[in-house]
């Protein structure tokens, strides 16, 4: 792939302080927050050409280009760049750290100025209309007017969702990606098992372990069980199959034999370089708790409200948020005459597909925005 | 239901000594072997009468009636009893606790001669073909001079098939149950994570935690792991939905809030009073390197002696061992023309299905057990 966007920085901005703190959904009140971000492209003098990227539990703002090694480019560069889906040369492309983050965005590992420590678990309980809120302070900071589009993957879609319904007016277009309205107790579940493995690491203490051991087995675990649920069972058969790790003969032993274990054991090693484990319990447990649609006599009157037109994609490999969880956004929108287009997309590689250059994927969402750039330009 | 084979005891035979070790297919010896085991009904006089039941990873020597107390019957009660599919009026019913377990037969709990001390990680690796050896000691112990059948479900189901295809002329029928005869890349996944666990369970301790403070909670995470596979997620969403535990509201923590979490960490908890860490490694190793078709010219030359019957039956929800595992064994068998019914049993409850009495699957053994019976009286 050539071109790209090139070399890239993250930027911050603090969006909230303790004289404006940001109101949470949950009555609490936090400063300051400050939002680490990053855009591309250029936006326009109408200020109409923006599209709001919204990561998934585990990314960041950093989603294309690179930071100086052109080797390691952004989590999304294959989807935005020049002629790219997200095309740089015609759009403004904004992303940012989610709050409760840790790269950047006030997260539980930031300083809480009442004790001058880490916030740790004193930090408050999110959700996901509390990552949109944020959000939307940062498209105010940056002189956007209205966003052409907004689009994400799995708890990025989740955010254009619930920023889409909830504030109506605010995006032309709204693209959700292998998400979900409603987790299912299986997902529940694997998250569940997840956060036990962090909070039973005895290094964990209590989310006070900025100054000491992290609790890296447990979040290393934790990783390591949600991503069996990213893959297919088919693209991990073909990635992997049966084989031996480095050996003519397996070794009949605890150690890691086939190579499905070494890769996880990789997955583990490295995401807890990258990733802080209050992070983890703080965003997976507001997506347990997404339930816009939840109550069925507000959603009509909500959904009534809103003039955004939904793209909405699944995979049909995908089994952490199958097609049905999408399907079910699709009925929702569609019974409340929201114009909605749904495309199931072919494509071995489970729900990490939304990640993937797959081709009817990009064209699907090139041609999306193709089509919002030129019903608004009209 | 009424009836039930009643009042029950667990007894023990020593099998192997050290005049006469247990060779394991590792080549390392092992002694002395004991086998706590259970039998139900009688053996005709000429021995041939006799089905032995195969449990499954987390199973036990006590598969029917009771202890004392009837409101806590052995874990295959449903399917074993006078007029049961396993009729104890007609047949004679046996199970062992598999080697390497914890319930009374030989395993790493056991104490080293050597030593003195329990085995720990020092207790040798252990394949399916070792565990049906300790299974046949035992047939040879009771009399039976050949089995009517063996049944098992999932890892019950892989060593009635190992045993079926490495001792031709020992059952007259093999039931395969809910297994596979080579785990997947994600089947391996799954339990490479429960075992990590374990092993980063600082209680853990090498495998030496008899005399201190046990890995209660790697064991606990493992099994919870280990359940989300056992369910289907349908039976999930039923048994659960997203109801919350205990209150109206959800109280937005990250203490248990949904019904699925409260079960899991009962299931978790519950599985650290009955079970022993260093067993689980052992047992679910085991089942990772099974690989009875390994080799397709071996294969073909074993299979062409087998003249065992195989009934396999699958059930339709089973994600941990789907159909399409069953399928693969009925392929293999009947490539080599060995006899084969296969049966698709549609039931919600996921993998667990095995363990309980859905009507289809019961009439399914009892119809096969019948015909066997037929066939070897005629």
């Amino acid at each position: 792939m050539s071109g790209g966007v090139g070399l890239v920085q993250t930027q911050q901005a603090v969006l909230f302080d303790e004289d404006r703190p940001l109101r949470l959904e949950s009555g609490a009140r936090l400063a300051p927050v400050e939002v680490a971000y990053e855009t591309y492209g250029r936006l326009d003098e109408d200020g109409a050409n923006a599209v709001f990227v919204c990561h998934a539990l585990t990314g960041d703002a950093h989603a294309a280009g690179h930071h100086g090694d052109p080797s390691r480019p952004g989590w999304w560069d294959n989807l935005i760049g020049p002629g790219r889906p997200l095309d740089t040369d015609r759009f403004f492309v904004v992303c940012a750290n989610l709050l409760g983050g840790c790269k950047g965005t006030t997260g539980p590992g930031s300083i809480d100025p009442a004790t001058g420590r880490p916030y740790g678990l004193r930090f408050p309980q999110l959700s996901v209309g509390d990552f949109v809120t944020v959000h939307r302070a940062l498209v105010r900071h940056l002189g956007i007017r209205r966003l052409l589009a907004a689009i994400g993957g799995s708890l990025g879609g989740m955010q254009v969702l619930q920023w889409a319904i909830d504030h109506p007016g605010e995006m032309h277009g709204a693209i959700v990606i292998a998400a979900s309205a409603r987790l299912s107790a299986q997902n529940i579940a694997f998250s569940a098992v997840a956060r036990e493995a962090i909070l039973r690491d005895p290094d964990f203490n209590g989310g006070d372990y900025y100054d000491g051991p992290r609790p890296d087995r447990g979040l290393a675990l934790a990783r390591m069980i949600a991503h069996i649920t990213y893959l297919s069972e088919a693209s991990m058969r073909a990635k992997f199959g049966r084989r031996i790790q480095d050996a003519d003969e397996p070794r009949y032993g605890f150690d890691v034999d086939f190579e499905v274990e070494s890769y996880l054991h990789h997955q583990g090693r490295s995401f807890v370089e990258r990733f802080d484990a209050n992070s983890y319990l703080y965003l997976t447990r507001a997506m347990d708790y997404f339930d816009p649609f939840g109550d069925p006599v507000q959603t009509a009157r909500r959904l009534a409200k809103v003039d955004t037109r939904f793209l909405v994609l699944s995979f049909d490999t995908d089994w952490r948020f199958s097609t049905e969880h999408s399907r079910e956004i699709v009925r929702t929108l569609t019974a409340a005459r929201v114009p909605v287009t749904f495309r199931e997309i072919s494509a071995p590689h489970g729900h990490d597909s939304f990640l993937l250059p797959i081709p009817e994927y990009h064209r699907t969402v090139a041609g999306y925005l193709d089509r919002l750039a030129a019903e608004t330009t009209a």
